[in-house]
């Protein structure tokens, strides 16, 4: 302990810096050393952070650097859910971490619902993970040349760009854009069951050294400006993912009958699709927002930290639109997800309670990731059809008064 | 324990439903039985998941349902970072809660590097949270008619409105959309140091009621069709928040002489200036996305998950506009968040750890949330400029592939 | 004749200048002058373009410059079209001009239809000019400073404006966006019944004149880097317009019964519903438009056009919501156009044809631009419900394939 | 003339239909009839709108119906304009119909400075025109289906399509959208130098019967809810065509010495670049725009008026982004148009005084629409190089207060 003190007062003074702990003492007493000296700076004892169970080691490898400990979000549970999917079959129970009062408890009532009524089905109806780079030229006419080229080339790039990664597969690219005299080609891959934005990443990195290289050599000058040209698009919200889709591409849909809207909803179909319609569909387009549902994020949010994904995906996730229609006197209801970048392998999905969580609905590791995608599209609808219910019999503001929040 | 495995059989067998537990045995008995009954389902260990120290009993009142544990998050930490804001001065450590390899990294390299320069200026350039019902009237004349009675009204239905909160206060209802017989009123309110949507959605509903009661008295059909119309605009990217602003308004700025840019980010202002410009003007325009930025949701994702924000609202503080210029041979840098809504009271800011996060800040309780905005605001920016410098300079791939992620 | 050649060598030589001859020649000669150049320059003799009655000088005022003559378009007329409004009250005959065959039967068919069914309701909403310029600043500090300065100086900055124009009223400055150090203040303006850009322009760029002014005395420096930044937004679409309108915003309804629509439309309001809900926000919303409409900007075209509107204003013409609803098993059928800039006097009304078109209308001149709207949002419903009545009942494509065309 | 009266009388009586005339006397003496018929009804003399030169019967075979004469837009030039295209090579004169004075003026200025400086390269990155029905089917399993369907039948499907035209080819079915159990193929064809929408339109028809029947025969319910599903995307703006493109997507780009920015535009290449940043990137980003530029619309306006393309189509022309850099001291300047649906035969090309317009540039019929496209993007150029040259020198407002507009 002496010993610490001695450590903590060389990093007062600046002789040893945070990230160098590391190798000196190793991750564990790194964390320690690093947090304490933090308490010593700002003068509070951090007692919760100090109180976690997650290997530091595996944790500075692949998640996080200046590690001092860890946050806590309480988890809860919703379902079962009655999920008739390709590959998520039968009943699931969803863990949701989540801070927010109330959103557990509206998704569980969702899921109830819905496994009362036969269950969700759900489709994956496209899978990519994409990096669209920043190529200058010196003119359209060259730009045109590079396009050009790279279409032509596409098996040469497409083996470039795979001998960084084991399971990366570029299957093409596009769209290829030109601004003026710059470039902007979406490189599109199969990653298997990782979320894969950094392998993806490295590729395209390795395939635009081989494009530069190569047109240099045929007179053609190409310069990489960003590897990421903001085209892919990356955790922001964007026309391109809205219409292209990114990560995994979700629709769940659930017919139910006129009976059990009344019985399970309190409300009518008419209701639902009156809401659905002016809130969804016309409040969004008069706020001119890319979020055609009403709240996405929170459901995908719960899940996306409980599960270990990158908590800047949510953004992504937040994007789509809701359908609740009229039909035979019951309402056909459903989600589209176009932007749902997820993995069961890799990034977060590695980290001990992330991986329990994952293993709850059976989905941690190799082969799962369409799984997952699944039941977080079943998952969704159960959120948002609660939600809309509620709106649509009238009693939102009041289920967060009851429950004091 | 025997007492135990019969509850768990009650609950198999559907006789007890998880969510009565909590008035039954309490909270943390409550938490655990559900645990140990999702094992039996799921027929898996959760290890992890059990081991935590907040409080379940609080937890279950202000912040998730049917809580089975809680997952942990690695923090780390970037710092220090020196900021002159109007009320954050002085250097903070930035806690960062994250599973994304690289990312503390790369925040603390661009807090370093501003703190050498002199610091970060950062303000707050407007405050508010938002909720916009959707009325529907009979003809777009009775729209008028409520849109004119709203704004001749505004104090009475402040009133009303007010009495439903401590701290809530309805400053303006702007804009007041109408399509077509239906309206939109946006209410605006100032909610003190808590992020406030629960307190505006109570307040909003309260208002929406007195609304319909008085016009209907004056002849004027009018239905509150949801208290949340989608133009609030409430977890979804919109170019409402991105023009007219949502929780927090803010602004960073640095200067960085040639010599420094040189220096420290090992490129040149030229070439930052050139990457912002063809990477987050060109391609967020040619992409049609809402963040005209390289990674904000990355930055204000890992502060929010650390210190108690709603995850959801990553979505929005994704929005915003890099800029990056060439000034006097150095580099003016600035950050703009149209759209960050966060609070330093309430909901999950007072979780254990989320609570010694905002200590570490200085930031946890009343009278801070302004300071915490500011700080927020510097870190985007520390961030922004790290990975702007690292694009310039050609290295981002790289790094991922140095770290091995 | 001889003499005529004679300059025209003297322009083929470049000794002459094409925009030299009005004041030399005076505008009608100067007219034939140029057309007659041209005819030389590329060997084609203008026969139809030499063929109009249009008076050169006032044209030449204000209207065109380097006049060689005049295009003529087709010009046809749609109904009597039965308008309910506040101020186009009866029947009116809508003149269209426009090329697009099928489109003044289209809309004629809506008119038919309306008027049997006792007439649309036409309501302007909002109505109002803008102008946007972009000034520079030190820092966010200073433009905090200048958005202040701006909103305490309202009444100042309106007589500065307001000294430009006889007829223009500076009512509001709103929003006043910051991104970085820079302001963007929306100028808000009546400008009477003349459309008011240029008059706009002149009196925000005095206003930004004045405000430099005033504050550089006070230790500020602003620059106005553009009278336009972007802002405004004039002829591009946006999210700005879209939500806080610009021109007249108006919305126009109309009930039918089921019979109605079975008989004069030859479907019904479920299927009108339908394809409106498919296509104007499904199909709208999937693709990132900003039109949640199926033709708002051919309407708006062909009536822009024709009374002398400015041709690229149709672009914001472009921009609203249709909403087509089942109630009472009937169909509750609206528009809402929230970015229509026009004017009946003023710009291009004053052309002898379009001044002919307003005429036809009891439009031209003072104190006629919202009844003007009003007759615009009711021709735009008039197209939109017979357009989605022909995709409702199948048989769009033939329409076009039965005219030819 | 006796006649004449009768008829009127008969028309005023409703015995005689407007569109009734045609047939029964001819389009010359139907547009006369009309004519005198509205001016009966309106009380108004149309002296000018008699007065045209068009043939009444081509243009009521393909352009209009209820024709009572025409409106004339003046018309005037601006150039030389020196274009380096692949197509466009040479001098040309650029006819422009407007009613906003000052705009064949500005366009002017910067032919002027262009041609003085070597001209501007332009090309044509890519061409097709594109129609998206809406399929409605029973389930998102069913909807993958359909896709599945087209994408493997796309042979079969090509053939249908193209068997209803003899110059639209069918390219590729991409993208195909699915929201919920809803599908979008967005059908790309190749027109030829048709500008081609009804073209399009009647092949997607005829593909969509094919698809619905086939599908059917396998037990799979499709049906076309509407041939235009909006995901087209027509004469609305839209991110769908801002990423995609659609009609003709135009680069046209000059690099501009230090000296001739000076000498030419009375400014520096910083101030032009500036200008383009805070008002055509940071104004349009902040205001949620898609229009990256200052006046796409107004040149695309006046030359599609001169040249008898749809008025409504000037909508897609406002999209696009202007890029202004220093380089070399120098000034690199480009505009991107994705979006110019335009053609050189049919619709409104052939109407006389449109016809000598594009004869007026050498593009009038066949083979010369990738010409013509390339003449568009030179022209928007020079506008768009002219206005921000005239913000940069700080002019704007007093040009249009000279000019007395």
């Amino acid at each position: 302990m002496n010993n610490f003190n001695d450590i903590i007062e060389k990093m007062l003074k600046g002789e040893i810096k945070p990230y160098q702990l590391d190798k000196l003492f190793g991750a564990k007493i790194a964390t320690e050393l690093r947090r304490k000296f933090i308490e010593k700076k700002v003068g509070v004892e951090f007692e919760h952070i100090a109180n976690y169970t997650i290997d530091e080691e595996m944790a500075m490898k692949k998640n996080i650097e200046n590690m001092i400990g860890a946050i806590q979000i309480p988890l809860g549970f919703a379902g079962p859910l009655k999920i008739n999917g390709e590959y998520a079959k039968g009943d699931f129970y969803i863990p949701l971490a989540t801070t927010e009062g109330a959103l557990v408890a509206s998704v569980n009532r969702g899921c109830s619902i819905i496994t009362k009524c036969g269950g969700v089905d759900v489709r994956v109806i496209d899978d990519k993970m994409t990096r669209a780079p920043c190529l200058k030229t010196k003119s359209v006419v060259d730009a045109m040349k590079v396009k050009d080229w790279i279409l032509e080339n596409f098996e040469r790039i497409k083996e470039v760009a795979e001998s960084t990664t084991r399971h990366g597969k570029l299957v093409r690219i596009d769209p290829i854009l030109i601004v003026g005299r710059n470039i902007y080609p979406r490189f599109v891959f199969k990653t298997g069951d990782a979320m894969g934005m950094n392998m993806v990443t490295i590729a395209t990195e390795k395939a635009c050294e081989f494009i530069e290289g190569e047109l240099r050599n045929e007179g053609v000058f190409v310069k990489t400006v960003a590897v990421s040209g903001n085209v892919c698009v990356d955790k922001k919200p964007s026309g391109m993912n809205l219409i292209n889709g990114r990560g995994k591409t979700v629709v769940a849909e659930i017919y139910l009958s006129e009976k059990e809207v009344n019985k399970y909803l309190k409300t009518t179909p008419e209701a639902i699709a009156e809401v659905n319609r002016l809130k969804n569909y016309i409040g969004s387009a008069a706020s001119n927002s890319m979020g055609f549902n009403a709240h996405y994020a929170n459901i995908v949010g719960a899940i996306f930290l409980a599960t270990g994904q990158d908590e800047a995906h949510i953004v992504e996730g937040s994007l789509g639109i809701t359908m609740a229609e009229v039909e035979d006197e019951g309402l056909y209801f459903s989600i589209t997800l176009p932007d749902l970048p997820l993995g069961t392998v890799g990034g977060g999905t590695r980290v001990e309670t992330q991986r329990e969580c994952l293993e709850m609905l059976g989905c941690y590791g190799d082969g799962k990731a369409l799984k997952f995608a699944e039941i977080v599209g079943g998952a969704v609808l159960a959120g948002e059809l609660s939600l809309l219910g509620a709106l649509a019999s009238g009693h939102l503001g009041k289920a967060h008064q009851e429950l004091g929040r």
